[in-house]
């Protein structure tokens, strides 16, 4: 079923070996003058000599160039805010992302930011008052967030104690260029590796879960999320394929630019919940998301078994009449993947305490006004519970 | 696997029910300000009042209303011509196209020839020459040729005898909005609706069989192909129901907007046969597709029959060990779709006399630059025998 949607995927996609050869000869014909390089640590694409091309290819077509480094996992507010002040003050027109979703997700709170007068922050709870955003070409290093050609941006709010973790997104934040190099992500350590996987999996799956009838979204949702099981695999055994590389990585593009997700209610309560436990603990995105995705399947499947039955059978090939069985043995697969990718499946698997349980699920909820989830609306009693279904 | 590939599908989507209520504001946000509505016999939009709603939608909006009527199936490049003059002694700079493919193919190469010095015709064989296009416009009455967001446009050249078929397309030649409201489907006549389901299907099968190795795009294009089947099937029986109908007419826009064919060799050799089949005939293309395409899959499936297995088994569920005998039930299964559409799968079938096929064979190859397909490179003589294969 397919309900009203208004879609507009804008981006533009440069993808293949040497992509990037041409960002500074694209970045003019979009107008770019001033440029603002934003980017990680950098030690990797300093080494491996990234930075010095990017640059060079941008002054090449005579563009001037800024930088703003540093940017780190969970992206903090407080450097969005010096990002923006830096735009104003040398007049930045074009912002370029080196990375993955933090240094993007960054870029998108910058880039609206610098349009509104007031503090960046207010946008998380007034998405309207988004109407521009400077605009956002990206060079991806790292395949996960799907943040390259997706409309949100998860920042976290570093003014206060303990640190939340947001979104702030608006139809007018896709970046307008991304350019995908697989063999720039040859480098990536295996459990990023692996935690950009996960990644990916789960933004399809809020979009699967869905509380409609089946349709078009789910067939093709279905066929992605065996493509990422598929390749996930393959690109955690052997880092070094380029197809297996290029294969994830234009999967985790799709898997969060609504290729899936037109037309119906999607869930994203898998992301809140994991939320916290980032901002908390700090952990990586993906392995948040599979140490309280099975919780959250077992929570949540008898209130609509058939479509969890239809998951087993459709992306696992499970063999099992009996549609309560096939769905748990479908969570079962679920668990077998991420292990597959060596990830964490519990609290205890990521070493992870635990102890702020209540505090979790009832910030989850407060965040999103009052309940999460859209398959199943969760309040805190039951977002309570499912973290404790992910204890061990 | 993935190779090289630039891609850009800006078209934006307005889905849904009354999708077509904002077609002015949009156009005017757009940059609209002379428009020209282009439509076929108009019989149906008139006595629906969806003309009349679509004028005023404009006129409320202070554009001035420009029109293009009669653009019959298969449309023809005499009509292109006089759309382009037409275009240029009223300075028209917005193209707004009311029907199917044939309506708004016309308007892309009005679009391009608007443009161009010399005779559109020539784009043809020259489409790097295509640079720019008359924005456009589309309220899609008519699923199946994808062409609201896809690149192409195919157009009859009726100044030469026999008549012939042919693309002309450039990365530019995307609608820049589409309008898709599934009601406006209802009252496709069941063979047109028909024709549609399969244009789509094989949209994507062209796309899917491609002499890579299997990648995203075929996990993909395995859901996409399974839905087309499964709401195909449905919208054919009971045209009236939203939901069916709403599947089936996104399915069609993703079908060829490149969705599974980034990254690869496409095929396109069952167009080409078919194209043929409709230039002297003028049989629908939908039907072409069906009537060519089971005796190219029997001619070609032996040069890859892993592929053709798993398009079995994947799409059909076929439960088959061996290779090869999936493959020819696949194969099998393909003609029962078609059939259970209603559409005919030979040139007996559709009632007609195949009486050229030598020269059709010749003509497809010629216009292919030498020899047409992809996935098996055909030349003249294997033409000539896939016809044979589609005899009866």
């Amino acid at each position: 079923m397919l309900q009203k949607f208004r879609h507009h995927n804008y981006t533009e996609f440069v993808f293949g070996k040497g992509a990037e050869d041409s960002v500074g000869e694209d970045i003019r014909r979009l107008g770019g003058q001033r440029v603002l390089i934003v980017y990680g640590q950098g030690g990797h694409i300093r080494k491996s000599g990234l930075l010095d091309k990017i640059r060079m290819s941008l002054r090449d077509q005579g563009l001037e160039v800024f930088e703003l480094c540093g940017i780190q996992t969970n992206p903090r507010l407080s450097v969005v805010k010096r990002g923006i002040a830096l735009c104003r003050e040398e007049q930045i027109d074009f912002l370029l992302a080196i990375g993955g979703g933090s240094v993007i997700d960054t870029c998108k709170a910058i880039g609206v930011g610098f349009y509104y007068n007031g503090d960046v922050w207010d946008l998380v709870k007034m998405p309207e008052e988004i109407e521009k955003m400077l605009p956002i070409a990206v060079v991806l290093t790292y395949p996960a967030a799907g943040s390259e050609s997706s409309t949100g941006a998860v920042i976290t709010n570093d003014e206060i104690e303990p640190m939340v973790k947001a979104s702030i997104g608006a139809p007018v934040t896709r970046p307008v260029i991304a350019f995908e190099n697989p063999e720039l992500t040859y480098s990536l350590p295996p459990y990023l590796t692996a935690c950009g996987v996960a990644d990916m999996y789960v933004h399809i799956l809020e979009r699967y879960f869905s509380p409609v009838e089946i349709g078009c979204m789910d067939y093709i949702a279905e066929g992605m999320l065996r493509a990422v099981i598929a390749f996930g695999r393959k690109v955690v055994e052997d880092p070094l394929n380029y197809d297996d590389r290029a294969e994830i990585m234009w999967l985790g593009t799709i898997a969060h630019n609504n290729t899936v997700g037109l037309g119906r209610p999607q869930d994203w309560a898998t992301h809140s919940l994991g939320h916290e436990i980032s901002a908390l603990y700090d952990t990586a995105h993906g392995a948040t998301l599979t140490i309280v995705g099975p919780g959250w399947m077992k929570y949540v499947h008898t209130s609509c078994i058939y479509r969890f039955a239809r998951y087993a059978r459709e992306v696992f090939g499970i063999d099992e009449a009996d549609d309560g069985k096939a769905a748990l043995n479908g969570i079962e697969a679920t668990k077998e993947f991420y292990h597959d990718l060596g990830l964490p499946v519990s609290f205890e698997e990521a070493g992870i305490a635990a102890d702020q349980i209540d505090y979790m699920a009832q910030h989850a909820v407060i965040l999103g006004g009052g309940s999460i989830g859209r398959f199943m609306q969760l309040n805190g009693e039951d977002a309570k519970k499912i973290y404790e279904l992910c204890l061990s």
